[in-house]
This record gives C-alpha cells, sequence and structure tokens, in this order.
C-alpha cells in the first residue's frame, strides 16, 4: 500500500477500499503518512466527495485507532448530545442537568471554541475553580454520583481525529462533509453512549448555511450511529440569530443557570426541552417531563452538584468585563435581522474566543443583546452591550456589526424562524 | 492575506487575484506556507484548474522567487529545448551538439530521471568523468566555446518551483497541467533563452496519455513562453512506443553517439531533425542544414567538446551491465505493439531509474529493442535483451512486461504512428 496511489483513486473520483482507508488512517496516525500528503488527500474528499461505505469505514477506522470508553457500569442508560456550534450556543449548559434529572445518565466529552463559535470548556471555566481536564475514572465518578458530566475529551480517545481536525484547521478542508460527519461520529460511537441527539445548526452563525448540506451532514451522522449500534436522532435548528440574549463565556453561564432556576429566554428554553425530550426518549426513558424539572429545581440541583464535583462553586461570583460600550438603534421600527456571524465574530474580537488554539479567552468578554427579531425597537434604546477588559478592540470589534442588523418600519409584518426547523432519524 | 483564505477560493472553484499568487508563492518559498497548505490548494488546482491569467502570474511569480540568467554576452542567438519525458528519449544527447553545429547556443538545463522516464543527467553520467554540477559562470563558459551545454539547473532558478515540485512529487499533484505548465516555463523563463521549442509527448510512456491533454498542456506552454518574450513552439511527438532502440543510461548515449556519426535508428534521427529544424528556425538561423551536420560529422565534434569541456572522455568505453537475459517472441507474425511505459518500469526496476531521488542508478542497466512495431518477427527469435548489475530483479522486471506487446497474423497491414502528431505556435 502506497500513500499516492491512495490520493490518485480519490481524486481521480474512485471509492477509496476499506484496505485502503484503513491502511491511510493507521500509517497518518503513526505519522507514516505525512501532513502534506493527508491534506491533498483532505482536498480531494472535499471536492470528491466519499460514498456511505467510504465514510463508515473511515469512521470506523479513525475510533480503531484509539480507546474506547465502556458505560455499562452505570446503573442508567445513557444519553449523550452533540451540537455543531454557533453562536450563543450555552444548551449543554443547562441540557446535561436536566436531562440527569429526569433519569439518564449524560456524558458531556466537550471542546473549545475556536474562531467564531464558542466552546463549552472556555463557557464553565469562567465559574472560579472549574476543572475542564478529568480522568476517565475521575469522569465516570462524576457522572455516577451527579447523572451529568461536561469535561475535555481525553488524548486516547481517536487520536487520528485528534490530528487530522488540526490538520484540516489549518488546509482549508474543514467543511467537507464526510469529514465533519466522521469526525464527531467517531468520537462519539469511541466514547461508548447507548444514544445520541444531535444538534445540527443552520444558518450565518452555522458551519452549515444553507439546510441542504445541514440535512446531509444530519442524515450521514444519524446513519453512522444507528449503524454502529447507537440509537441516533438529529435535529436541524435554526442558527441565523444568536441564541438567547448573551455571547460570551460568563455571560452564557449566568443566562443558563437562570434557565435551570426555571426562568431565561424563551428560544433557549424551548430547544433545551426540545432536545431534552429526544435525548430521554433516545434513552428509552418514559414519563419524565423535563419542564416540571426545570420548574421544581431538580435540574438546578443536578447542575450545583456537577459543578461542585469538578471543584466549582455553584455560588460563586462570575466574572465582569472591565469595560462596556452599548450600541444603540439608528432607527424605530420592527428588528427583522440580527445577524448570528456578525454577533460571533464580534464577541471573538472581544476576547470571547480564540484566533488561535494556545490563546487565552476572557471569561467577562462577549455580547448582550437587548432585542432579538420581531421585537419592536426605539430609536436611541439599546440594542447591544459589547463586554471587554481590552476597550482597545471596540472598535475592531465594532466593524463586524456594520451590516449585522435590519430595522423595519414599525407595523412591518415579520415571522420568525422556528427554533427546530428538522428533525431526522 | 492569510493562506486558507487562498486554498477557499481555488477550493470554491474562484479565480485566485494576482496578489493572492504572489503572496503565496513567496510565503511558501520563505516557509511560512507550510508543506501541508501548499499540498492543499495544489490538490485543488488540480481539481478546478487555473485560468489563462492565473497560470501566467503563478509562473511569473515563480520566476520572481530566484535569480534570472542572461545569456545576452553571447555572441550566438540561443535555442533552448524541453521534452515532457518519455522512454528511450535520448534526444537532447544529439540534438544539443547538432544545433550548436548549426549556429546556435544551447543551453540544456536538464533533470534526472525519477520513475520509469529516464533523466538526461543520468544517462550521460554513464561517459567516465562527466560532470553534471556546473558553477553559472562554468556553465556560460562551456557554452561559449563549444556552442552547447548540458548540465543540472543551479538552486538559483526559480527555487519556489523546487520546493513544490519536491512536494507534488509526493502528494499525488504531478498530473496538473497548470502546475506542469509553470513549473516547466518558470525554469526556461527565468533561464533567459532567446527560443524554446517543446517536445510534448503523447502516449502510454508520457505523462500526457491523450492528444486532447497534450495538446492543453503545448498550447499552455507556448502561450506563457510567447507572452514572456520568448519564442516558443511546440510539436506533439509519438510515446506509445520507445524512442529508438534502447532505454537506459550508457545505452542511451550509445546510440546517441551512433545518430552524430550519420547512423542511429530512423525515429532517433527524425525526431532529432525535426526539432533541430524548429529551433534554429525559432533562434532565426536560416540556410542551415541538420541533416548535412549530422552526416558531416561537424555535429560529432561539437558533442566530443562539450564532453570534453565537462570532464568526459568521448573516447572511453561505456559501462556494460554484469548480466543480461534475452527475451523471445513467443509467436510469429507483424509486432503491432511495443508499449512505452511497460519497456519503462521493466528499465527502471533493473536499475536503470530511481524509486526515490536519493537513490542510485545503475550506468549499464537498461532494456534493447530488437524489434519496433511494425516490424515481422519469428517464434523464438530476440525480441528484447534486458541489462542489469542485480541479475535477481529480472523476474520482478519480466512481470512489467507481461503484457508489453501485440503480434498479429504475418500479412496484417499495419501503420504505426508518425513521431511528430501535432506542431503548436
Amino acid at each position: 500500500m502506497d500513500v499516492i496511489s491512495v490520493i490518485r483513486t480519490k481524486r481521480d473520483k474512485g471509492e477509496l477500499s476499506p484496505e485502503q482507508i484503513d491502511w491511510v488512517i493507521d500509517a497518518y496516525t503513526r505519522g507514516v503518512v505525512a501532513d502534506e500528503q493527508m491534506s491533498a488527500l483532505a482536498m480531494a474528499i472535499l471536492l470528491n466527495g466519499m460514498n456511505r461505505d467510504e465514510i463508515a469505514r473511515w469512521t470506523a477506522a479513525m475510533i480503531a485507532s484509539g480507546e474506547r470508553m465502556d458505560f455499562s457500569s452505570l446503573s442508567r442508560p445513557t444519553a449523550d448530545k452533540h451540537s455543531t456550534g454557533g453562536v450563543g450556543d450555552k444548551i449543554t449548559l443547562p441540557l446535561a442537568p436536566l436531562v440527569a434529572a429526569c433519569g439518564a445518565a449524560v456524558p458531556q466529552l466537550s471542546g473549545r471554541g475556536l474562531g467564531h463559535t464558542g466552546g463549552t470548556l472556555d463557557k464553565l471555566e469562567s465559574i472560579p475553580g472549574w476543572r475542564a481536564l478529568l480522568s476517565n475514572e475521575e469522569m465516570l465518578h462524576v457522572l455516577d454520583t451527579t447523572g451529568a458530566v461536561i469535561c475535555a475529551a481525553g488524548d486516547g480517545l481517536a487520536p487520528a481525529d485528534k490530528k487530522l481536525y488540526a490538520l484540516r484547521d489549518v488546509t482549508g478542508t474543514v467543511e467537507a462533509i464526510p469529514l465533519i460527519a466522521s469526525s464527531i461520529m467517531s468520537k462519539k460511537i469511541a466514547e461508548g453512549t447507548g444514544s445520541l441527539v444531535l444538534d445540527v445548526k443552520v444558518g450565518t452563525g452555522a458551519f452549515m448555511k444553507n439546510i441542504e448540506d445541514a440535512r446531509e451532514l444530519a442524515s450521514t451522522m444519524v446513519q453512522l450511529g444507528t449503524d454502529s449500534g447507537v440509537k441516533t436522532v438529529a435535529l436541524l435548528t435554526d442558527m441565523s440569530t444568536p441564541l438567547g440574549l448573551t455571547a460570551g463565556n460568563a455571560l452564557e453561564v449566568r443566562e443558563s443557570v437562570e434557565v435551570l432556576a426555571g426562568g431565561g429566554p424563551a428560544d433557549v428554553v424551548e430547544l433545551t426541552i426540545a432536545l431534552a425530550r429526544e435525548m430521554l426518549t433516545a434513552a428509552g426513558i418514559k414519563d419524565a417531563d423535563p419542564a416540571k424539572a426545570l420548574a421544581d429545581g431538580s435540574a438546578m440541583d443536578v447542575w450545583r452538584r456537577m459543578i461542585q464535583a469538578q471543584g466549582g462553586d455553584p455560588d460563586a461570583t462570575l466574572p465582569v468585563a472591565r469595560e462596556q460600550h452599548v450600541v444603540t438603534a439608528p432607527s424605530s421600527g420592527v428588528l427583522t435581522r440580527l445577524d448570528a456571524y456578525d454577533i460571533g465574530i464580534a464577541a471573538w474580537r472581544l476576547g470571547a474566543g480564540r484566533a488561535r488554539k494556545e490563546d487565552p479567552v476572557q471569561a467577562g468578554a462577549g455580547i448582550e443583546l437587548h432585542a432579538k427579531p420581531g421585537d419592536t425597537v426605539t430609536a436611541g434604546q439599546p440594542l447591544l452591550t459589547l463586554h471587554t477588559d481590552t476597550p482597545e478592540k471596540f472598535d475592531y470589534a465594532l466593524k463586524s456589526l456594520d451590516a449585522a442588523w435590519d430595522i423595519a418600519p414599525e407595523g412591518t409584518s415579520f415571522t420568525a424562524n422556528p427554533i427546530v426547523l428538522d428533525r431526522i432519524a
């Protein structure tokens, strides 16, 4: 087997054989296939595609590159959720304790943010004392005793994916549906969950800008999960505008705690409950009522135990950015658009996100929204509040907001997108 | 400027801007753009193409990455030739002294073989004492005093191409017409020749397997040369069967000397004279007769002076391989096919070529042909003689000859391909 013949096969629109896929993933993990060879193959895959058989084998080969976890010692069924990432997407924070409060075990191996989408671990790290990095034993212990755990994925899980993901990030080959699907699913299948709900974001703030691409990605992943014995369902959800009223690390934790306290923005509550119902159904848990678990404080109880089990203080004051800048509405009327991507870029520039993996993030940085699409606004009212520890970044952040919204004349009729656009099972 | 936006532009079928091209070539030469990023871009170029403007700018950027040579001090007009490479393609050896004997200065910056096609420098190095590596001053001196020089291209000429060529070789991105054309032409234009004749090979033994691809490559290169003020002409020539009766290093030198002595195989003589006429016309030299310069020994005189000027002994006995193996015709009839690629692979396996750049080659290894397509053969007569210093390779070489020829019943009418298939100016 040699790598050039593998690259040529895909370059010339052929189908990679199981032997070629197994070999190239293993050889790349061991460093026998070089980065410049794998990136050429990744570009050929992006442009020429892979069929279902190839994607399934590619995923299996990435799983085989590392260890597999085992949750069979737990007394509860496991229910996992993955979001493809968006702006203001703090759903994992209220969702994991909520589903745990309803009887499932919820392992959430999460990542950090890169670019305009935030990372769940970055958000939780704004809670004083909280630790993202757990050993496999610690992780199982937190999961077993509290019902939920949100932590960093260990190095042992799908190391081929880890290496390939870092390579795709610097070679313009992120946006390949076969590679996105196999990257996500290899980690989820290796993790050993019994069921999985996928939140595939669609819109300007998401990787998938249109619903056709999102549907293809979702059905590819549902098929991969199902074929591997994981009960898998996907919701396609709107990411044309930020979720909730905050984008940023501590800002999103605060909003998540509001949801766990029975309040919070309607769209965050709606999506959290919709995903919770799917997770519970997939895990085979009937007769649980997530809305009640938010109202009666049982989800909040799990949250507090989960944060404490990982060293965090759920009662600590969250960090606040040193400087604020208010952006006001330039005219009166109906807010018909508030762009997720532009808000995400602005929050990132304020310090909420990172440009390179090794950069730190600011816990307090980000953006508060004072209106959402469909709301009536008055000229001069606050529209956004920008937060940062580095006020010299305000101008740079404001540049990405130049065309971030549309205000239509008063009385214009407007129907917001539904949160859940489609369901694929 | 960042490399990912450049990669994305081409990945998404856009046109690279002059600024993007200048930046990416310069940044790659300086090591700011990494190999894995350039290989992803090369694959995107291979699959999505470049238009004429992009190819011209890409070529100019590669020229600008290094030094330019200057032949203006020479008293004669310069005439250069480049072949895209084939099996048994020793044409440079008789051609350069022949054209010099007719009044042009012929600088031939040549390469080594990789894979099944031989390299001109490897062939000449089978002459005891001959040196491929000359300084720019030495090169100009040999050219000025003998009229012709065949030597290795210096490191200073288009270093971006040197780096990119090595990368393409290991990433399955060699076969991109825009990259082949810009690679060849950047070196030829930087070299500073006044005129250039391109021998674009077509057939199983060539990079270009069909005439449409060869025509596209040829017209791309002619346009590039013409736009840069180099008088450029291309001949498309047949490479479905080896040129002449030998493939291998010393074997081809011997055949070249036969041509210079007024003999040699008809196809080698025909192509040498056809290319010589094109070179002389392009250089503005009229009334020269290459056939006469072969017959009267004046081309041979230049050959002897040129070899001596680079330390070689034109009278030395050429190396002979230690072992021979004769392949006989299995039946009687008309030889209708003798495949260039299969013969090239067999010669390579016998030791005439190298698998990796750092491998040595055997001076004596290769294949002698005892018949060519159109010849009548008798069962049991010698068809090929295999030469090698490593007889344990005979079996491996013979494997590539399993389907290397067709013999039709006696009396079958057969018309061989013409040598020159088309001319593009």
